[in-house]
């Protein structure tokens, strides 16, 4: 049986580092992101990707917001559906052609994600994640007043928009997702999955929120009974004393350990922290199996034990 | 065997007639259309669905320009993309929902989808479909200098940009969408899929075109050999001698009384020759089989055989 596979593909796989990169720029790192995804689907991995969308669906929003005298505004829940259709577009076409020109003639294909959140969810009242442009305190005070925002003061750059980032609890797609693993590699809960909430009447509606795209990852490896979380990121190894002079590179994590590092604060909140908290959620519920943190061009020797950070359960 | 249909939905069954209609009111067109989808589907016929895009796409672009001072602007294949994900998020949403409504648990997918067009189709050297905002002939004059656009005064409202409308030839993810063929309701194609050609080295890249989302279907539903192809308008029946005191409503058409009806003139560019012509090709391909135009809420009605236009071989 091939293992089976769930990676979450970080922000610096599908981005630039231009300050304002155009689409084609982004499609060029897709490409060569590609390549190592294809790489690893070359070693005989089946596997769904997971892919973030920070950039993306702020510019996005912002377009959306900066033409909306022109073109009624977006709410955030169609900028996270437009986010994937456009992020799968790119992955599933140099992807496609990252596995033909190694004679694989494997599906790849992207699908459109909703993930239920709990609308009791405690996120829902410590909002965290500042989304769209900037504007004055009048404007602000103005989107409070019409529209029901939460507004926040950022820095001394200006107000803008602050929304929840709750916990992913079901995966609406997750039927199609089971249905194509066997056969094809899918894209699948870009962003983290479009938020929506569950009404008592059983339908679903768009909320503005961010899912957290490893948490998502998670719940995705455990729905499909993944053998192994990936979860790639800007570094090969997760760190303690990051930046330190005794700085310490992590070959393995014990839960154990991983939560005493999370109690001292070891983790950057917003970047290492909720990859080693989903990557503990995944062993904790599969005590057999392992989650490895690393980067995108260490992967496929992370995964052959060689490097990158193992999370176990003991 | 339950019959296999492609239905292919048209702007109306999408977009409210707001002249600038906001996504939340579109979402409540969704959630109509979805009840007859769903009706259909309660009949036990299996189905995909391909959907247009025109308003959406628009809009998406539109957004893109005005804002183009302040995000890099989006290119058209790129908008497309983005189209399908909003709209197949809206439909697979609605459509979910009115499906379990009826204690009807199917999944429902919508997957992006790309489709291949020929660099050398005719349609690249007469370019008909005009997209995105108007301008002046100073900017038309730039953006043709410096993108390479061709841009057409349009009626007196100003200059505007015009690509191809070339024929779908083949259908990239259409390996995906036989796999989920049998087990879930497929959104897919959305706008005429995303216009890609393929490159001597096999690459795909993306181009300004659009899609006729009709015959995108039928060459859906030649590659799946669906049963018949359901093309749904703002009409019960096709007429000929339209808006004439002598307008006759056609229950049936055979295939050479169209190809008549067609070189007579009887239908409008852009809007029932392509679906009479889309309807003529998959019964060329298919004489045993039907297509049917007609509209959606006489699609179960049509599908029975008691109203809308029957398209067949003889």
């Amino acid at each position: 049986m091939p293992e089976r596979l769930v990676i979450a593909l970080g922000g610096n796989a599908l981005q630039s580092k231009d300050s304002a990169p155009t689409a084609e720029a982004q499609l060029e790192v897709v490409r060569q992101t590609a390549r190592h995804i294809a790489e690893i689907s070359g070693r005989g991995y089946e596997m769904a990707v997971v892919h973030g969308n920070g950039p993306q669906v702020g510019r996005i929003l912002l377009a959306s917001e900066t033409a909306k005298e022109v073109v009624p505004p977006m709410p955030f829940d169609v900028c996270g559906a437009m986010s994937q259709g456009y992020i799968g577009y790119h992955i599933q076409q140099a992807l496609k052609y990252a596995l033909s020109a190694r004679n694989w003639n494997c599906p790849v294909v992207s699908i459109t994600t909703q993930v239920v959140v709990d609308r009791n969810d405690p996120a829902f009242q410590n909002l965290t994640k500042p989304i769209g442009g900037f504007c004055s305190k009048e404007e602000a005070e103005r989107l409070e007043r019409e529209k029901g925002y939460v507004m926040r003061e950022d820095a001394g750059r200006g107000w803008r928009r602050v929304v929840a980032s709750p916990l992913p609890r079901r995966i609406v797609e997750i039927g199609a997702v089971r249905l194509l693993w066997d056969h094809a590699i899918v894209i699948t809960c870009g962003g983290g999955g479009i938020p929506v909430v569950e009404n008592p009447n059983g339908t679903l509606e768009g909320v503005a929120a961010v899912i957290d795209k490893d948490f998502a990852a998670e719940l995705l490896a455990e729905e499909v009974g993944a053998d192994a979380l990936l979860i790639l990121t800007e570094v090969e190894k997760v760190a303690i004393n990051w930046g330190k002079p005794d700085q310490r590179d992590l070959d393995h994590l014990s839960l154990a350990e991983a939560a005493r590092y999370v109690e001292e604060g070891q983790f950057g909140v917003g970047s290492m922290l909720p990859k080693v908290e989903a990557a503990m959620k995944f062993v904790r519920a599969n005590p057999g199996k392992r989650a490895i943190i690393t980067s995108l061009d260490k992967s496929v020797d992370a995964l052959e034990g060689k490097t990158g950070t193992v999370i176990t359960f003991a």
